[in-house]
């Protein structure tokens, strides 16, 4: 590129911007280095071609490319290869984890009709990858354990807590039942984990046509929603407890690395567990009989939903090949040309259930056509200042085994040197979302309003504001969500305590292919992101965070938001543990006047509730004193100013934010999660990817844990005492200058 | 009976009634003649026997019993023959009134398939009344015009106004085009008058399985809900513009009553309508194609609903024979001992669409048994001190005619005498319901604080305050719901201005029987009170609210739950417009940030909002003013003192009274219905069975007319006004004691 060229560029790019105000300036940048920054995007965005990302999703999709596959490692070459090309330093790390694949899956009613579930997917007209039957796993729950069970079927709802309540004012009972449950509601996982815990000695999964089928459009292959066939495949090992290789718990599955014996491996499931399509579940469900299951439990099956027991019987048999395989992770490095032990990692995972053209293919071709344009790039004299590593993550699918292998692997590298952890998947067309750490979000939100949206021509961050605003919201600004788990930003995030974001496009591009058959680049093409216009946006909005945060002089961390935010976190467990007192309170006079049992139909089972234990007052002050402090630290930080400071006092400031994420973190880690080091964001124990914020004092007051909850607020005190801490060296920094 | 056993039942009566404090005189009795009444009570209550309701109910829903139909004549003469036998003077005044029945009805399918609607609700087995289909009248909507049209099918949900702001985001307009509308979620006529106001030429009504069908339980004959062949029958006159029979509006249709010319018949629908099943209407909506429908609007059949308009052609053509038909209204009279110019009116229709089980005859049975144990009670020497009047209304279904066209026809009369009118329709097991007038609300909550619910043994007070609770509402007293429409009081109640009750139990007996082939016997007894106790319990609170309001030495009216109540509708239609002037600033901001275009998507088809007129601020000081007179009068008037008054000032203040809810009205009616009079209950114009409070005012308010909501707040301003004049002379005379 000529000089003439940029300039041209930068003046383009500079006329296109929104005016920002005050926030004209990129955070984290002198004015001149911002200059040269908007020059480096002006130029990485004329870089993005999103017919490349079409081009590679096809070889990408040709074949089922699932943990262990041949066709999973053709992927990993491709990519070792593409990067390699584009001027990456590329090792293909290798893990060996525990990854079950099925042998034997038999699902019969016994009674009072007689069915086998067909626990396949046929393929369909027009989708020439849907006849790949012999390459694909088929449909199945990795990390259920074998079994041979044969009992009454109970209907269960979603199979979370509040559903098994409802079962206990009915007199209900799941003890040695084989349970059903809905898909969604929670993290798939939780099912069968809530269902053992009650007694239940199986577990059918299956996807209702009301939550994933006809009744949201039509469905595949004339319209993208799940038809009568598709299956949901996925893990259902206990990710909430610790994700990654169930041999290998906290340390990295190498090759030479010490293994427990499978019949040791922690997180399987208790019971057998198996996926089934709305096709197969009717029957069983047809052959329900005892009470009509509440208004909120009901589908779209045409028919009345029972909730058992019986006098449907049913038999279920799993076995499986309880086998290591390879699982690879495709990391591609270019050194940063200042500061090369600073890294910021990009990635997202490349492995499937089947051909995972939008899990995750979508997002991964969005990941090589960033590194291709920042190779370009660096080539072009435009390297960043800090070390970028692109990764492409194996074994994600069974419970984020490739990401958790290498951060385990390399967690004390990672504690020394990492910035942050941008992670996507799945995107497809609609509007931008995007989670991660608070203490990054005025950052993100001056990207959201420098990328157009593809459709409209306004920014994303404007569009997104558009529809907040239609919902009834006002947004002044870009909202990251809070992170729980569900993708590969969780080792980094949730257990080394290294700021990530994850991000993606979504809302106009629904479909049922998620995990099934049906997730084909076909499908993909037609309903999610025809002219991958929105991948290039991804591109656009995950490589510029990707370029700030290694070319910023200083790092682009600030602290109101995140005041502001651990302040509404902090509010609502106070709330929670009152609102508990009040409804107790209530609760329990209810059930001394009898209440319950006059209100309650005498012609139907009922059981009557008993008085709880009142909700003590817990003190919480630990916590207001916490978030007092950070409140009254969080404007004493200016962005501006520290960008002023020398070459040494930035670099000092770097480092001291780079730890500043750790210091929400705890070494011994949540009550019976130790993996989980994170105080502020986790996945909760009863939702699996849905995040609980505050996590330690909040499930204690959830589960009537109040010992518990008093000691974690306790604990959390500490923690934000260390955060606050941590503020004060930042901030004395700047105020020497 | 003797004087012992009196006095023996009257012990009884003491020792099982709860303990009521300062309330425990009866409301409008001095305490010598409250305990007369108890002792009337407790032998009233010992004579009611549920197995006459049942009896009575094998015989008059033996065969079809339609509006003008031979079997209709016999239960007319076979209550007046009971009536007459109990002592009763009997009256059976016939009006002559419009009532179309069908003679053509045909529905097809013409594109892109082809299907012709049955229209028949098969028999079914173990109900052998269901094979009367020669005697019964077919699925059909009396009032509809005739009509023979075909256009493109258009889904409009329930068919309200707020369904037609969807259609118009997307674009989509009725013009031409026959609509096929859910049943619920308004009154039915309203779905038909909505639909021509927006152009449409032909309308279809439906029950959807997730309303009404095997979503909410098994069907009949299996269960109590709605099969696939079950039709909902009904009248879609324009019912809150004016009940009654079309060609003689406003007064009674006797036989020598000019009529109009049926070419002039008012309230008729402009388009025709015709209801049919889930079975006929599931091949019209699979046809149709156009945008998926919004997810309230997606019903439970087994497909994905879309709102067209197309490719579905339907072609619809009704015929009805329009004839005059005989309305028989049963009116037995038991002349009061002292008071014999004061009625007290206890009214149940008899007509059926069918055999009617439920509606109407589970109500009109207990009306019978209370009026058998009274004539017992009159021939003991326990008469009324004044008259009641026992009424079984004719021809209710096609559009409350029979009561309409009595009250029009005496409406001078009534309003010197009447006292009140206490009305009951369909009932079954379950909670106690109740509607009325707030100067009754204290009164009628002692009666459920003496009557014992039948399955539990407690108060039907104590059950409903049970069901409250559990639900989230504590309640201290019994709550009356404000009246809309729907059943015999309206013309007592919103054109004449008498104090009026609508009750009944329910909350455990629903089903899909209503306006069916299959409200039958047999379904009543299997699935709605199979015992009749409930009968039994509505026979003791309704012959209560009867015998206390025809003996009370007071009548028991007082003023402090109307206050509080007309309080509550202020505060809401003052919230209605500050929440419209808000909500209209805010929409209007977004229309012109462009809002609503960024947050569609681009592939949907979509129609911009346009700004809308702000709304103004109203002058509410004629409504404040209004209601703080009658709040500050309230609880000046001691309903114990009056009962101390000389002969002659209770006399003034009884007059008083039964003239007090009169002065809720205006001679002029509401605006474009001026049948209407009262001024703080009315069905919605756009509800039709829903009521609407303060109407003239919360209409005005919604439809956006803001020189009317100001109109109608001053003239609101002077009813409030006169009411509390009312009061004042009320409150003078017991203030002279």
């Amino acid at each position: 590129m000529t000089a003439t060229k940029s300039i041209c560029l930068l003046i383009v790019a500079l006329l296109s911007l929104p005016v920002h105000g005050q926030e004209a300036s990129l955070m984290g940048f002198t004015e001149k280095s911002a200059a040269t920054e908007r020059e480096t995007e002006a130029a990485y965005d004329e870089k993005i071609t999103p017919s490349n990302l079409d081009e590679w999703m096809q070889y990408m999709t040709a074949h089922p490319h699932h943990v262990g596959s041949p066709y999973d490692k053709k992927v990993v070459d491709f990519m070792a290869e593409k990067f390699r090309s584009w001027g990456y330093d590329v090792e293909v790390e290798r893990f060996d984890v525990l990854f079950p694949t099925p042998k034997v899956r038999k699902l019969e009613l016994l009674e009072p009709a007689t069915y086998t579930a067909m626990l396949q997917e046929p393929p369909v007209d027009g989708d020439p990858a849907t006849n790949q039957t012999d390459e694909a796993l088929p449909p199945y729950n990795a990390f259920s354990i074998d079994g041979d069970v044969t009992a009454e079927l109970v209907f269960v709802n979603y199979g979370v807590p509040a559903d098994y309540e409802e079962l206990e004012k009915r007199g209900i009972s799941v003890e040695g039942k084989i349970v059903i449950a809905k898909y969604q509601g929670s993290w798939r996982g939780i099912k069968p984990k809530v269902a053992a815990e009650k007694g239940a000695i199986g577990c059918i999964l299956y996807s209702d046509p009301e939550d994933d089928g006809y009744y949201r459009g039509e469905t595949y292959p004339e319209g993208a929603y799940k038809n009568e066939y598709g299956v949901q495949r996925g893990a259902v090992m206990d990710l909430p407890r610790a994700p990654g290789d169930p041999l290998t718990p906290g340390y990295g599955a190498t090759q030479d690395a010490e293994r427990l014996d499978i019949s040791e491996a922690e997180g399987l499931t208790e019971i057998p567990v198996l996926p089934i399509s709305y096709h197969d579940a009717e029957p069983l469900l047809r052959a329900l009989g005892g009470p009509v299951a509440p208004s909120s439990w009901r589908g779209a099956l045409p028919m009345t939903y029972h909730i058992g027991p019986g006098p449907a019987k049913v038999h279920l048999q799993l076995e499986f090949n309880w086998e290591l395989a390879p699982a690879y992770d495709v990391i591609a490095t270019l050194e940063g040309a200042e500061y090369p032990d600073e890294w910021v990692i990009r990635g997202n995972h490349h492995d499937a259930w089947v051909h995972g053209a939008n899990d995750p293919i979508s997002g991964m071709v969005a990941v090589m056509e960033e590194a291709r344009a920042v190779g370009e790039l660096a080539k072009a004299g435009m390297r960043p200042k800090r070390t970028i590593k692109y990764a492409a993550w194996g074994a994600e699918e069974p419970g984020l085994l490739g990401s958790t292998e290498w951060v385990e692997t390399h967690a004390d590298e990672l504690k020394d040197k990492a910035v942050a952890y941008i992670n996507t998947d799945g995107s497809g067309r609609g509007f931008l979302q995007a989670g991660g750490s608070h203490t990054l979000e005025k950052f993100f939100g001056q990207i959201t309003e420098d990328v157009e949206d593809p459709q409209t021509g306004v920014t994303v961050f404007e569009r997104r504001k558009a529809a907040e605003a239609v919902g009834g919201t006002d947004i002044a600004s870009f909202p990251l969500s809070a992170l729980g788990s569900g993708s590969d930003y969780s080792p980094f995030f949730q257990h080394l305590g290294i700021a990530a974001f994850n991000m993606g496009f979504g809302g106009e591009s629904s479909g049922g292919e998620y995990h099934t058959m049906y997730d084909s680049y076909a499908h993909y093409k037609r309903f999610k992101d025809p002219d991958f216009s929105y991948g290039g946006a991804l591109a656009k909005v995950a490589g510029r965070t990707t370029l700030r945060l290694a070319n910023a002089d200083v790092l682009p961390f600030e602290f109101t938001r995140m005041a502001q935010t651990l302040r509404e976190y902090g509010d609502e467990v106070m709330k929670l543990a009152e609102d508990a007192r009040k409804q107790t309170e209530r609760e329990n006079r209810l059930v001394r006047e009898n209440a319950y049992v006059l209100a309650a139909d005498p012609k139907e089972a009922f059981s009557a509730p008993e008085e709880k234990e009142e909700v003590p007052y817990l003190n919480f002050a630990p916590l207001q004193n916490g978030l007092g402090r950070i409140s009254e630290l969080a404007d004493d930080y200016s962005a501006a100013a520290a960008t002023e400071l020398s070459e040494g006092q930035r670099e000092e400031i770097n480092r001291l934010f780079m730890d500043l994420e750790r210091q929400l973190t705890r070494e011994e880690g949540l009550p019976r999660r130790p993996w989980f080091v994170h105080h502020v964001y986790a996945p909760g124990f009863y939702t699996g990817y849905g995040v609980k914020t505050l996590p330690g004092v909040r499930e204690a007051i959830e589960q009537r844990n109040f010992d518990e909850a008093q000691e974690q607020i306790d604990k959390l005190g500490e923690v934000l005492g260390a955060y606050a801490d941590q503020m004060q060296n930042i901030i004395g920094i700047v105020a020497t200058k």
